[in-house]
């Protein structure tokens, strides 16, 4: 049976501040420039989530988008929009905000929450300009 | 020689209706909800084309895009636009008319009749919001 | 105080056929071609509605687009959404489902019913390439 | 000599939050509810700013794009990106920052300023789904 | 009857170079820099007109979109896509092609050639980030 | 450590013809058709440029997106934007400027030279229909 990949496009905006707590503020500065504003900056965030799979016979789908779409702001959306990424995101503790630490970290909270089929990519939009792309660690474009 | 991916944007409009006919109704309207309305409803689909190849010393094309263009209008386009892809498309006789069908069934009408290089990627998006994609039988993204 | 205008934009789908039932099929089908297909065909509508009114001192608002979003679904896209423009929608019913017709029906179905300012315009997309706006009777752009 | 509109589309991004500081936290949170957020979220915002004017018969500008660029950077761009539009930026000081308040402002701060040609309209996008239009206090659209 | 705006988008491409023959090419180089590049550049446009009528009560058009297309084709596109604008377009001969001057002289193609309606506004992009608007000598936005 | 894909995009536009200098102009005309006209003709081109790579622990970052967009602008984009490509671009010398070519040689210019990661994928968008990936010699989608 053919493998057919499947993406939902959903949104959100978010605050959060390029830092890292174990450096000084002299270097975040550096290293960050206005990303670092301690008073924070944010972004209307885009979040393309691929599933891979065989349609199934009965129903056509990879997966039910509705469904996907559900895990999707369960998993996801419902816990960063309208957030402080720093701040309030459990699933983001500890960990720099860049779009790639991002993605990866959408990845995991994704991957084994899908109603049918495998995770394959999630691609992450912080400005219509830059996007990232995560394949999971095993895998690659 | 260097492999090139060369892609290919066209549009069009068509009705369809998410159903099963061998499920009852109350099967059908369960599994797809308003998708499977027995009076239609429709979208204006988006198809990206990738043809991969080297380019042609003489020309600097994998493919020609005029070419590529009348081939994906006469084995796809013209037969799909302003119509019911449930009733009146010949090559989705018999095929429940989601997203991942459609794209799998668009890949076979043009494999085998491109003007030159080899059919990669059949991307087709449904809304702006959520697209398929394939790559044929044999292959993966 | 100065007069801001405030635009909110929605999407659904819809199967329609442009038809008008008092005149014959052949001269339905010369006027309109693929368009009146009597097997249907549809669209991914794009809707902008434009608000105009005073910031509220309060708020910063000219409308609560929460507010808004809610009359949009309610007076508009839960009436028209995966529907056939042409069976289903009680305030289309007899008129021909062309995109200027369809914005002048919205704009009588949102008058009176937002939950401030006052109606601008209705923009409505058939597809990317083609629009229409409506200003209501008495006004222009 | 014909009026012709110019328009030059910029970005940003910001950090905000709504919040009208006469008022209690429970009627904020009521009011603007995840947008009044006391840890911030952001945007990335789109502005375009037309320009109205009669073509220079010796250059066939209304106004130099590239002088016209120069203006909404010094006196919006480099005040705003990556700034906390609540903390950080002066000419929205004791301003809610609505989308609409914003506009408002960031009128003020061009108009008068302009290489050549007639502020007509600030347009700024909050969201690719939401956006407000300024003409200045005496006109309309 | 109401009146209602209809708006179909076209595209183009074409080269150029913004030249004022009456003037040194010192002046020309200073005036508008790499625009004035003496080998050429060149532009992706894309056309957006719009006609104003009422919607006919036999068809629900203001004007046939078909028709217009073809209008647009053979007034303008036919004429300009993949030509150079300063060399060979006749309407443009003597004209410096600022998009501002470019979009008068294609309003004055259009108007009193439509199959119905009036000619409103003609919206030219010579890039997503820059576009014209021009509503003809005796009109406002 | 995971393999992130990281994007950046960014414009430009350039004349162009495709023309072969071995062949005739009849040969030219016959393969190119107006692409190929001797007064040239022009596009917006959109380059995205994909960079693979560990994030790094202390910035989050697979690579510096102002740095690398500093690569982009020293390397392809202010050595052909608003120029002729047959006539003007050393990297493009005795190059058929199609599409393809574009993009090989873009990956030319930039491979070795990345601030960090590895160069994964040029795309290169000649209007927003027609695109071509270069993923490398020895690489594939």
């Amino acid at each position: 049976m053919p493998t057919v990949h499947v993406t939902r496009k959903v949104h959100f905006n978010a605050a959060h501040r390029l830092h890292n707590p174990e450096k000084s503020e002299a270097w975040n500065e550096e290293m960050f420039g206005p990303c670092s504003n301690p008073n924070w900056h944010g972004h209307n965030y885009v979040l393309e989530v691929t599933v891979a799979g065989e349609p199934d016979p009965e129903t056509g789908y990879v997966v039910d988008l509705g469904a996907l779409k559900s895990v999707l702001n369960e998993r996801v959306v419902d816990r960063v929009d309208h957030k402080n990424l720093n701040l309030e995101v459990d699933f983001m503790d500890g960990v720099i905000p860049s779009t790639e630490n991002f993605a990866i970290e959408i990845w995991d909270q994704l991957e084994g929450h899908l109603p049918s089929g495998q995770l394959h990519r999630v691609r992450l939009y912080e400005t219509p300009r830059n996007f990232v792309e995560y394949y999971g660690d095993g895998s690659s474009s």
